[in-house]
């Protein structure tokens, strides 16, 4: 029987959506137990706990799971209140907040990928296209810190956050020029790396960047 | 300039992503402006209002849009309360309905369009596939009379219940026999279509089957 205030997250060191759960717990100053996941023999837990996907990260609280990561930061919102909350109190600024993630969901994660495991034509396309990601991001950042509500980090800074560690991967793999195509993103990675939730939690870029390789390897480029 | 109260939904008449706002609408008595939106020449309006997705539906409350179905879903029942909830009040309820609204967003619509678009091996495999989900969907909602929370109708099952007018489509084009493969939840569409909300929202399966095919031909069957 786990007890009730138990908080545990099944994860994996170098994924994104895991580390959105971390730098959340870490926002509102919640103890867990961190639980790395092998991938390759995953455990009766993981697969007992979000058996319709498999996957992490998952949070267990008081040994109920919560499954998908944008889920998971909503939960630790509502149950941690904390200082302050990840969305808006306004509708209209949380209806905002909520478009933004779920636009980095779709987007960041599956064409980043593309941009150090294909070559050729598909890697073309895969730049061209993580170009008008990079320029839409950087046009709803605009001038404010933060995305989310201006001062506060929020919602879409955590779904976002984690990539940040990615960008040396991207760019030496596909000569996509971060700074360049969007600076002020850039400066937005390097404001939220001097949060301590942020800073303790991302991994150095050069091992998530020998981690992409020995995937690339494993499985061969496109 | 909008008046703060002026509801207005752009939308396309089989849209199973805008019927869910017009079922959820009419769940909590909302009177709003229907405006039928022609995506072979959007609106202005729409363009402005989504220029990210350039996608129907468009919710304009006051004049500011909020876009993607599900958000519009969380923004109705978050400025409309009225009797209950579009979601469960405890946290871990809360997740999982969010996490099997998820699931019906990113597996049915995608899955069924391949239903009856393709042909030959991409049929088969779209027709095993889409059994799959029928099972996982059977499972969940086992002898619940509603996904989201037992007796409450809820966002779940607005987020599935306009599918239900495309099963008729479903099964005219490849063959899966709904109500064999997922007899519990042919059983749930017919409680949904008891609801005034959804009966006044559902199209015709026939007008559905001929607009289905009326695209077919347009682009051809791959």
């Amino acid at each position: 029987m786990a007890i009730e205030s138990e908080v545990k997250l099944r994860d994996f060191w170098v994924s994104p959506f895991g580390q959105r759960c971390r730098i959340a717990l870490a926002e509102k100053g919640v103890e867990y137990e961190y639980q790395e996941e092998n991938l390759s023999a995953k455990s009766e837990l993981l697969l007992k706990s979000n058996p319709i996907h498999k996957k992490i990260p998952v949070l267990l609280h008081g040994g109920k799971p919560v499954c998908e990561s944008l889920i998971i930061l909503r939960y630790i919102d509502e149950v941690w209140p904390g200082k302050s909350s990840f969305l808006p109190s306004d509708p209209n600024a949380r209806a905002h907040a909520l478009f933004w993630a779920d636009y980095v969901d779709r987007k960041v994660y599956e064409c980043g990928t593309r941009l150090w495991k294909m070559s050729g034509e598909a890697l073309d396309a895969a730049k061209k296209e993580f170009v008008e990601i990079l320029k839409t991001l950087e046009a709803e950042l605009g001038d404010k810190k933060y995305f989310t509500g201006g001062d506060v980090f929020g919602l879409v800074d955590i779904a976002l956050a984690p990539f940040t560690s990615w960008f040396y991967t991207y760019e030496a793999y596909s000569g996509v020029r971060m700074e360049e195509e969007s600076p002020k993103l850039v400066k937005w990675a390097e404001r939220c790396k001097e949060r301590e939730s942020v800073a303790k939690t991302l991994p150095d870029p050069m091992k998530v960047y020998e981690f992409a390789g020995s995937l690339k390897k494993r499985f061969g480029g496109k």
